[in-house]
């Protein structure tokens, strides 16, 4: 039940009518409390959707009693207007939960939008789904809500962690545009842990940075990109921050991983882990860099062991980003030691790139740091899905 | 007659059996003199392959006496005996052209490779191969030169340039991998000018800076990448500096696009020119992020004018590098103004990306530099191409 696992959590998932597919587009995650903590993580990019713009805001008190998210269009370089319209959608559903009798405040409804960027919505018919929604509103709504968020998902993403006498519920949608600062994709994580407002903004930040922020499906970032967590607190148990902490990255993990099996048109998973860094994030540069090199990923698709796509990505890291000799690389592939001090090592015949998990590890030599960040091929269907979405 | 077009040069291209194909692939180009002065571009990949290490040293003198070019292997990733590759080849050239009476030191001969990398080159037909250049050496040697050095190109790249009494040509290779520093490529530029060797060291970095490193076809960068440039001296004139880095920087521009132009699996080429940025840097740097984004590219080959995923890729660029109010930017696709202050303007539907050549202009109303960056889109053939090179 995704979401409305933990206790304190009601949800909905409805056809508002804003896919031409007739698909569930408008998704609503209430709190009932008794407590509203919430916190939230955004897209580094500097071109942000307006629902970022208002739900930042929102979550900066440290409280959120709802979460209204709709597919079918991002409400992206929509300018002032656009801000308007989630605006209005935050006031829209604050009035739908008073007239139900709950004490909402529009200040405290976080909005989130995805689909084609650079569309204003179609507010007549987002608000007569707001409608729709609130009237759903169900204790095992959870479902539903996570189908709602599906844009070219071919599955619902949800997870659910069970802590002693309380959980953590969640449900997300990305199937592309997967980068760091985070994969296109929103997410809300529910929990009836008690916790407070700066343990939530914490746990949160850590548990999105070895997460989400390390799946780099095709090293683009999106204007739309959301994680919000939630706490009810109606389990009446506070876990201590470390065990917080460890379920919420492990809730994280899980839906990250995912999101990585539904990207799309991938035909591997592909990880990649750095070893012997001096640092994580000279680890993380190194690692993000094979992630990106669509030579590398081409080769992967057509299961070409060609390792030497690996190492020419891996130097192009500038040396005060990750320090490390050139000439003492090794690199293993599917197990098979290919590159030996940066020469030939093992039979490049030998590695077998059938099965779809594909392991990569680099040997940097220069410390004890280690960092992993997880891609995908570059098939026939990435492109083909990607070369047609707006039109 | 590209390389042995200037007077001064004699150049060879015979197939020497590195490529299954029984293609050309040992190209030789001899500067005959007066002058020898010579100099020399290279990847910034830190991985480079051995005739990268080994051709540096040759040019850092300012002299070169003849360079050694093959197709069919990369000599990357072999370690010290691939080095030792590199050293005895330009021996071999060096002892074969003093069989001929030449004065050569075998420190003055430089060695490029391609092709595949973390192979090691089979010595014994490299060297019966450049036997057989040597002894084929001709006036007329350019096109067979320039023949010699293809890989997955699908025409030979050759310029020549006209001076006053003077002339510049060129040749080269390379049809993927294009990306800063340099595309992958290798590329002999010859000149009958008289320079001397500060003068083509400076003209030669200033040419290459805003031609070849502004080649982003795949954003991967080669191990290999090398431009050398020879002067004979010959023609007994001497241009002005301005003059001669004007007509360099015009050879090498037309190389370039000559290269964009063969990207392998490219239907379009895409001019991202970005205007009115505080610094040429920050407007590379924005160029560059937009040239990277597949999702971008795929849209461009499916003529889809999906220009969200152009101001969402500008704004992945961090504001210390790129100051710009994300909220104020404007970008024409193709003549279209698609894009108003950060919102939506002209109708997408206005958009023709039926021509090859796409045109996309990025407003950043920062400052008043411009730079553009050349890109080609992301296809179903650039992935089938790639996804089977080694095997």
């Amino acid at each position: 039940m995704t979401v409305t696992h933990p206790r304190g959590f009601i949800a909905a998932g409805i056809t508002a009518g804003l896919k031409a597919s007739g698909k569930k587009d408008v998704a609503l995650v209430v709190n009932e409390g008794p407590t509203f903590v919430a916190a939230g993580v955004f897209t580094s990019n500097r071109v942000v959707a307006a629902p970022v713009v208002w739900t930042r805001q929102v979550v900066a008190d440290g409280r959120a009693d709802a979460v209204v998210l709709n597919s079918g269009g991002a409400n992206a370089a929509t300018g002032p207007e656009g801000f308007l319209d989630t605006h209005t959608t935050a006031e829209h559903v604050a009035s739908a939960l008073q007239a139900q009798g709950r004490d909402v405040s529009p200040g405290d409804v976080a909005v989130c939008s995805t689909g084609l960027i650079g569309m204003r919505l179609p507010m007549s018919t987002l608000l007569a789904g707001v409608d729709a929604a609130v009237a759903s509103l169900a204790p095992d709504g959870g479902a539903v809500a996570a189908e709602a968020i599906m844009t070219t998902d071919s599955v619902a993403k949800t997870t659910v962690f069970e802590g002693d006498g309380w959980s953590i519920g969640g449900m997300a949608k990305g199937a592309g545009m997967l980068a760091p600062g985070m994969a296109t994709m929103l997410c809300v994580i529910t929990t009836d842990a008690i916790i407070d407002p700066a343990q939530a903004r914490l746990a949160l930040t850590e548990a999105v940075r070895t997460t989400f922020n390390r799946l780099d499906s095709d090293g683009c970032m999106s204007t739309n990109d959301t994680v919000v967590l939630m706490s009810s607190g109606a389990s009446g148990f506070q876990p201590s921050p470390s065990e917080f902490q460890t379920a919420l990255t492990a809730a994280a993990h899980d839906i990250a991983q995912q999101l990585l099996r539904d990207a799309e048109g991938a035909e591997h998973d592909i990880a990649i882990r750095v070893v012997n860094a001096t640092s994580e994030l000279a680890a993380e540069k190194v690692a993000r860099a094979v992630s990106r090199s669509n030579l590398f990923k081409a080769a992967i698709f057509g299961k070409d062991p060609n390792w030497g796509r690996i190492i020419s990505a891996v130097g192009t890291v500038p040396e005060d980003e990750a320090p490390f000799n050139a000439e003492t690389l090794d690199v293993w592939v599917n197990g098979v030691h290919a590159c030996k001090a940066s020469g030939v090592g093992e039979d490049r015949s030998l590695i077998d790139l059938n099965p779809r998990a594909v392991d990569i590890v680099i040997d940097l030599h220069a410390g004890e740091a280690t960092a992993t960040v997880w891609t995908n091929d570059l098939t026939h269907d990435y492109v083909h899905e990607n070369s047609a979405y707006s039109t």
